[in-house]
């Protein structure tokens, strides 16, 4: 019996989710029997070719007929369509991976984290970084405490999309579908990895910041010259206290000229150090106690996490790969019954550092995480 | 009607070309339909399995019986067994896509040569890494003229997994299954990036070397103790003098320690330079001409060689894809009958820039390359 | 007639002072002449050994004996003494150079600046790092708008000389003796360049924190087991808002394992982005308007700041060259009357800046910089 | 007693020495006492000024005078003229220190390396950069055997100032005054660190090339449009064997395009490899046997070579130190009586290999160096 997957959303998100499952045969033969069973969306003819290309053997443009025909749920559409068909799937009993940040609100999160307590079934938020190899390799690193008591976490993810102020309106520039900007859409991740490599967010002191207030609408929906509101940070900084008392800092920013998908962390401990960025995710640079300098490691052996699934050392992974890791321990998860994180409440956890983080830059106080 | 493939090896490369075909649907829609037919191998049961995960119908202990099921024909097997079954498929009229190097010896890959050559059909070997997006973005810098006049090419390529001296023997360590060491499997993808970048190779001093003259044979074929000879070259250098003048540089070795798959190519030219390094083969970088420095370009932009199939800007590539990128174009010249290169002649131009180099090395002087 | 200078303070930035005066007549021969005359010390012997090797005439331990002996002052002790001694000297009518920070707190600051103001003598606040070449150069690039309109400032600056909690106590730990921790000995100088670069500091978030309460009391003045209370920060961060808009990050640890003296500088604006960091300071990375990635140049040629006065392209400078430009600067400008910068208002300008990080972190809200 | 040093040549070389000699007594106080005595040159009037800037005492249009007022004599004119000052200088009994090459042939080299054993005073040929303390610091870890046994040596010296064909002729482009190009003037640098990290050069296959025949006089001599032959070479590279069967290969070229001094040296070893770029000069990359990958050293800790000479860790040393390092020792030795290298013998020792790499190019095969 194969898992029958539904999901919502058939553009990047989607061709990423759809294509991970596709590869699990062939690299993760031990991963359960997954049939792409139903896209969901809107356009009926886009969404038709969409399920022809991905692999899908039904449609709906009903999300409500999607959920009862199958036995998983991916929610993978903008931020403010996450709550209610992931409150419905799990009603249903439906495992749900979200897309992050988890909602477009705190609220809304709470709403979905509820629900899947109630339903004690599996649940994700899609935060595809912690299935980096490398980013596994420095999680194994300080657990098994190589850099000591950790004193400082930095992380800031760049990328300069927005910088041209005629670069166009999209959901991703309102409040209302997305809940917030660079905050939400890439400080979720670099606070999610906080949580897993270091500990809690305690408390936060915020700063966002929209550089262009308007933009042009493009395409079907817009008249020439006609613009719309940027009602979210375009970039945030954030200072931060971590359970166990790390000092952390995180930053975003689309206006970061010349840095596309640049999502860099840095730990020090009282022991060693760590170095990672997205842009080379194949490689973590890693000082511990007997070096001088940061070791840069290739992170392709053979005994490194999930690499034996794939090709010989030297031979280096691209960024989907992370989405078929997550998919193999998701799927998986759902197929044995058993926990999987970071699921739902991680993600309400996340949601919680951010809202603290947007209410702390409107108060200009620290505020903090409850 | 979709192509029927036929290929023989089902290990490293005949994993990494089945991945290859299986992603054609989703990312290359455009490619011509293909059917991974039929899987080639010796030991019956391991064969099942791997067509199995490989997604392979059918299975054939005989190459001949392949051949003729088949519309296309990959030859992955050791280097000493590219010539026959590749001949017998030309004469059958079968394109036939060979691993790298073209054959075990320049004899062989004479014969490979010219029954393509009567053949008239496609032909490919399968120098992979002309397909990096990097690379692709450099041949076009140079063919634009932006480096200008080229007066250096310098490749190498390190790995270490023979430094140590109790590494097992294998096939890859046998003159008469390989033909050569690191000569043939490294330096072949160096010389085939010389000449697709600079151009062809006139003359050529070569320096081979062996560090370890026998190596302990493992599994099933060895007794305790039983060792075997090392007849081929751990390591190579050659020095050469390219066609339009370029000097070059090449060199690899199985004793870099601390390098596992690193192919990195450095050109100079009188208006510009480039580096590219395999271990991060999404990046080039390059000095052009109102510009001081090398520039790190991350070659994942939307109009980048083949990114438009993949994902956004900064979402990296892996060292996979370079054989998607492959297999649709040998694919799609098989489907339309179009040239395709690199081709078998391309093969034998590089094989006879190979025996070159060792037969300086025997012989103390420089060679032509005929 | 040559310029007597008197300098107070020995060790580490009395060599690289002197240092610094001893090169000017080989390299910069249009420097005034000058004199190291008198150096102030309270430990006879020590002093006199250093005059001896530093090459200074004379010495005092009454550093009113020295203001009255010479043409310039530098004052170069410990924080708490820099406010006096500088008053008395520009009371005297003689030009001074102060270590920076300013001074411990920013009372003492305004007196020296109001001291400076009324002596209408050249000062200097001695934010060396102005006079790295390559920060001259992006200083050029940025006023000449090849970055266009600043979004983002960010510094950071990393040591690691206290993550050893047996570290011994110095006066740089005390409260009472250097004002506050790294963020005055590090965070100075990164809110200098941030002024230098982009511009004045408008308001801040701070966050301040010291992780080691207590430190062993090393050598002559300490009993076995005696240990000191750490009344100063570990390591700070900070979030602000610059002049024109910009947002800047800051953030300094003497915790951060692996980094020695290692203050980056990144900034990001409309145009183009520039990344430096102190631990490769001959070298720039630089992204401009027809670049896609950061250029790396070697801030060595000819043309570049001040490096016409050393070698030839590609021979690169160490961190003392900073502090000949630096002296050869303010020399000139005591020599020639004319105007100096940085002077004590703008070291008074960075200890407002201080001042409000450090109230921030109390009151936990932004504060802003009069 | 001071040591009265003679200088020949006052520009790039002389201002390199003369700094360093001035530098001694304020940072290596346990040198001898050295007096810049007399500077030798040509032209009056330019040679005055030299002495004035560098701080000599006396100046002399004869070496012939020079050398009978001298304790040590430093020859750094061009190569045809270091063998008669030096065989003169060593005949009177008079150290000597001869810039590299140590002379325009093998022949001159021989004559001078005969009179430097014949005089049994120390001599030096000036290959500074084994006075990296990187380099010291490799060269320790190699002798210590943390990298086992040597199996590959990389050396490349990457420069660019003749890249344009129209830039002006030189001494060093005569065969008559400089014996070679890249080769003797950066090669010799890179065969002097091959002996110095691993071991003397056995057999050579070298390959030289002038890409520009002819290039434009400049200045007093030259009439407009006139020209003068590039009779040397523009680029060399090398294969080597190294006593104890080290590998090597190496290059060197003033026509690669965005390097200015780039002088790279990599070494392989059974247990360990490391990595050096002179334009990185204060790091060094090392892999050794716990680590995966290089660790990247900055090599200014307090027990690094020389440096407790100068700052706290983390304050870059530049190119110039590299003469005072070696400067120091050489005076060193000159006034104890001690043993110096690398010496005359040395030098001939990189010449004979520099000879036997010009004589294979000539011949096209291998040559060994006797």
């Amino acid at each position: 019996m194969s898992l029958k997957v539904g999901v919502l959303g058939y553009r990047f998100m989607g061709k990423a989710h759809a294509n991970a499952m596709a590869r699990l045969p062939m690299f993760f033969p031990e991963a359960p029997e997954v049939e792409r069973h139903t896209l969901v969306g809107r356009d009926e003819d886009a969404l038709s070719d969409a399920a022809d290309r991905l692999g899908f053997a039904h449609t709906a443009t009903d999300w409500e007929d999607a959920i009862e025909a199958v036995d998983v749920f991916y929610n993978l559409g903008p931020n403010h369509v996450h709550a209610d068909p992931s409150v419905a799937a799990l009603e249903a009993g439906v495992p749900v991976l979200s897309e992050k940040p988890l909602a477009e609100d705190l609220e809304s999160a709470e709403r979905m984290a509820a629900a899947a307590d109630d339903a004690g079934v599996p649940t994700a938020t899609a935060f595809n970084y912690r299935f980096v190899p490398a980013i596994r390799y420095a999680k194994n690193l300080i657990e098994d405490g190589e850099l000591g008591e950790i004193h400082h976490f930095r992380g800031r993810y760049l990328q300069d999309w927005l910088v041209d102020p005629e670069a166009p309106w999209s959901w991703r520039n309102s409040e209302e579908m997305a809940g917030s900007g660079a905050l939400g859409d890439l400080g979720a991740h670099t606070v999610d990895l906080a949580r897993f490599l270091v500990g809690d967010v305690e408390r936060v002191s915020g700063h966002l910041r929209t550089f262009v207030e308007q933009r042009p609408v493009e395409g079907e929906g817009g008249e020439a010259g006609e613009t719309r509101p940027v009602t979210v940070d375009d970039a945030y900084s954030a200072q931060a206290e971590l359970e166990d008392g790390a000092m952390a800092t995180f930053e975003a920013s689309r206006f970061a000229n010349g840095h596309k998908n640049d999502h860099a962390i840095e730990v020090h401990g009282s022991e060693g150090s760590l170095k990672f960025s997205l842009e080379r995710l194949n490689e973590l640079e890693v000082l511990r106690d007997r070096n001088r300098g940061y070791e840069t490691i290739l992170v392709t052996d053979e005994d490194d996490p999930y690499v034996d699934h794939w090709w010989p050392p030297g031979h280096v992974l691209g960024w989907e790969h992370t989405f078929v890791h997550e998919n193999f321990e998701f799927l998986s998860a759902v197929d044995s019954g058993s926990e999987y994180h970071p699921d739902f409440e991680d993600g309400l956890e996340v949601q919680k550092a951010l809202a603290a983080i947007q209410e702390s830059d409107e108060r200009g106080e620290w505020v903090d995480v409850e």
